[in-house]
């Protein structure tokens, strides 16, 4: 039994078929006439970006726009005018074949990416590994592997799968993929989980492990592989298998159900997405709406602030297709702990309890916070969009955060640009100071949000990324527990709604307690809706009180968690 | 006027007399007869220590035992095997005077200290400068000096005082201290604190600002020099040393008094403290009692760990010295963010939130936390000592720690060693959790201290430190009053002694509300205690219940200091 990282769930059972780029010979070979060869590295470019085009086309339809969005990247590069000219020098200078100087400048890039750590600048490295092969593929006349051809009940290995490869894939015949590099967030890894393939990646030397025609099983949820299981391994992932796909079909039997429990209680059950795209997805589960739409996306991994624009088109378009339903977004989350060179931040000492989120954005409010302000109101027009301001903790900077809004609204109504006059502007409470004062917050704001991941944090005075303290930190801590239903409390007796968008919300064991506390949203990885639906149109919000008094009264995490669990598991 | 350190409190009003070292011609002369010169600087060596010695007797007997242990440092020194058998080495290795080989030799190391950084690694180069003149001027016959004879008004100015220069002030004629050099915890300020004399250190190029015979002011408790003021500047600072006097005086009148409300209600009054010696003044100021003695001073500036031995003396020195009045301890409170290297303690990303205190010391338990606990326990047959532990948020640390001193105590009980078996063990009320969990600890614990300077960091999620967030940091915010009160209800509901040890303590906006809460016990800055007292026995506890409710119903921290500030300026 081998692991790796589980990159997309459910459970694979089949033979394994070694996937490997077929091995091109690049050769030095030296060129006379070095403007014809570059017409001919022109046309190979040509027709690489129009196979790219094609395959973008081709994924789009059968697997979703976002995943097409992958080989647009490719499509990107394959456009750079820098790269191309490089190829282009090194032709003219060396008089070297283009298949040589494609070789040189595309593995120069890819080094120079691969070498600066981060996923995504890996990525970009596999992507420049990407396109080099298939332009020279084309120089040489070389025919892609044909993985869209690949018999049923195949298990694909590889060293790495490159987009255009997991492009190809036919979810019919593939029932698992295992890969010896990449992470949760490849593109590999993006993509199994919208075929909905389980895989497991990053499995160290997995191809000195196994051979072609090899029987496999995996486990993508837990990132397991087993090469040429026992008869007993076997029939228990294939009982696994069964089971898996038993509760995923009986899931999607609470599409377009309500989220009611038994007494009649209706919640909200929406989503936590980090990208426009992920609407996809929220569409796809049934969320009723978005709990948190994060919003650093908009400023990471660039070289300038977003400019207002771009800012009101990333929110607009989540508006328009969630059509209606609730859209909350959270205004700019960022510290000295990010890395985003062009804001200026130093590295705090301690960055979680420093200069951050909302104390950054009304440090910076006419480059930062007014056109973030501005593109929110402006998208509100377009849908049902709220506000959400982070990190708060004293009712000043929520009034600071509200006049600088209703200054804005006047700026837009002396220009006549449309926007929600009633937009909601609510907070998210995650820290000890805002649970403490939630009776004075829930008569200022429209609505709560706790975000218990920082919640817990702040109240444990835990880090929760160190792992040295990180036994620490759990939501089910009585410390934390009480914080919540406090927060609760306050935000119902004021009528305003109080959801909750940190991953205790969708925690089996948290569910039954936050429902007793009168939790009106719940906000959740959109893959998660499902099975919280089931959940809480199983329980009755009567019965669960007895329930949620017995768990309040422990004092210990230990206690509150085994008595929990063992009341989920009745 | 220019800005200085703060180093002694006190308006200081006289004329300068600039006082320097006297320059010493350090010649290179050959000497035939290398044994012979060894023999002379061995001479030299002894009156120096005999010199050093004397000194220290009468500066324990002018000024105290704390101050003489500075001179016990050059002691130390002169005793260095090292440094004096390499003086004697280049003596015959370079057939060189004395003279040269003490120059030589005492400025490498100087100058080694002085390139280190910080301040203690600063007094030692200052310490091994000053050792160095005073053999040199041994050997060559020069005298010292006469600092005893300074005329009555005198405003010593130099570029930095040595201890030796210090130790032979007499404060009646000494009315105030300048220098360019040195810090708030250099000896210079130290001594100038225990002498009382006015001091602002830290001065940047004053030499160069001032001429013997100016008129100089200083204000030592703000940092603030004047040369030759004007004669409005003049009376403003003879109007301020006199209410400075007098209210000094005044409160003199508190000692012996007990710490009592005008209806009657008792708390304890007592000191915070840092090292053994800091006794003195509790005793002085009449502290009731030790309300938080930091034990770090232990482990710092060393490089092994401090042995049992060592901390039974040091807590034993402090019991005994109370003399049965309360001595609480508080066990290592250390983290990533201290330098100690022999600890092993990794830098962490946000160290506030990381693995430090009560986390470390249960983790570390063999070499770390069992001899400080039985150092402790040994400890507390000699006095009142009670055990305190830092940062805990949740009942499963305490217990932890209560099992293992329950183990010590059988250890002790089965070598038939004497400790306190009705040990009070209590803790530090300092996270969000620990405030929101006091009523379950307060069945649990023998005492609350509530430590306001965390306690406020952690609500807030704020870091002090962090000039850039800093406004955020305030023990009068609404939720840090109410977390307070809360902390103080539990106790008191629970008959367990509830004290303060924060700065919070002493300030005069929080006495009252802190009275009202209910707080027993007010720990603080010795030097604080007598205001303090002054202050707890002007009100009347009945009384000032209106006044906490009246502060208790604001939502801003401005709003609560406004309303404290009319309050106490009444």
């Amino acid at each position: 039994m081998m692991k790796g990282t589980s990159a997309s769930a459910g459970i694979g059972i089949g033979k394994a078929v070694i996937v490997e780029e077929a091995q091109l010979v690049i050769e030095h070979r030296a060129v006379a006439d070095a403007s014809a060869e570059k017409d001919r590295f022109q046309k190979a470019l040509e027709k690489a970006k129009e196979e790219t085009e094609a395959l973008a086309r081709d994924l789009a339809t059968r697997v979703g726009e976002k995943e097409a969005e992958i080989l647009n990247g490719h499509l990107m590069l394959l456009g750079d005018p820098m790269l191309t000219g490089e190829i282009e020098n090194v032709i003219a200078a060396e008089s070297v074949c283009s298949e040589m100087a494609i070789e040189n400048v595309c593995n120069m890039y890819a080094d120079m990416f691969a070498s600066m750590g981060d996923e995504l600048m890996q990525q970009r490295a596999t992507d420049m590994r990407d396109i080099k092969t298939r332009m020279q593929k084309i120089l040489l006349g070389v025919k892609s592997v044909d993985i869209a051809a690949l018999p049923a009940g195949t298990v694909i290995v590889a060293k790495d799968l490159t987009p255009s490869m997991t492009a190809g894939i036919n979810p019919k015949n593939v029932t698992g993929i295992v890969t010896e590099l990449g992470g949760k967030t490849s593109h590999s890894a993006i993509l199994a989980r919208a075929l909905e393939i389980p895989a497991v990646v990053a499995v160290e030397n997995f191809l000195s492990k196994v051979q072609d025609g090899d029987d496999i099983v995996l486990d993508g949820s837990e990132g397991i592989v087993i090469v040429n299981p026992s008869q007993e391994e076997k029939e228990e992932y294939q009982a696994k298998r069964e089971a898996y796909l038993k509760e995923k079909k009986e899931l999607e039997q609470y599409i377009g159900k309500p989220t009611i429990t038994k007494d009649g209680v209706q919640v909200e059950l929406v989503a936590n997405i980090g990208k426009p795209e992920d609407v996809d997805k929220v569409l796809q589960y049934d969320g009723e709406g978005v709990g948190l739409f994060r919003t650093e996306f908009l400023f990471m991994d660039r070289t300038a602030m977003p400019t207002e624009e771009e800012q009101f088109e990333a929110y607009q378009k989540v508006a328009i297709a969630m059509n209606g339903k609730p859209v909350i977004i959270r205004t700019l989350d960022i510290g000295g702990d990010k890395e985003i060179p062009y804001m200026g931040l130093e590295k705090d000492e301690n960055p979680f309890l420093g200069y951050r989120a909302v104390r950054f954005c009304l440090d910076r409010k006419d480059d930062v916070y007014k056109p973030q302000l501005r593109a929110l109101l402006r998208a509100s027009a377009f849908g049902n969009i709220k506000i959400m301001v982070p990190l708060v903790t004293c009712v000043e900077e929520y009034r600071q955060v509200k006049a600088l809004i209703e200054e804005i609204k006047e700026e837009l109504d002396s220009k006549k640009i449309a926007y929600n006059k009633d937009i909601q502007v609510g907070i998210m409470v995650e820290t000890a100071a805002a649970s403490l004062m939630a009776d004075a917050f829930a008569k200022e704001v429209d609505f709560f949000s706790i975000g218990t991941n920082d919640l817990t944090q702040y109240t444990m005075s835990v880090d929760r990324g160190n792992d040295k303290v990180s036994y620490l930190y759990s939501p089910l801590n009585p410390a934390v527990l009480r914080s919540i239903r406090n927060i609760i409390q306050c935000g119902r007796k004021e009528n305003i709604m109080v959801g909750m968008c940190g991953e205790a919300a969708s925690d089996p064991m948290m569910i039954p307690l936050l429902l007793a506390f009168g939790l009106n949203e719940f906000s959740m990885s959109a893959s998660a809706i499902l099975n919280a639906r089931k959940l809480i149109t199983g329980y009755s919000v009567a019965e669960l009180q007895e329930v949620a008094d017995k768990a309040m009264s422990f004092v210990t995490t230990e206690e509150v968690e085994n008595y929990m669990k063992e009341f989920i598991s009745k």
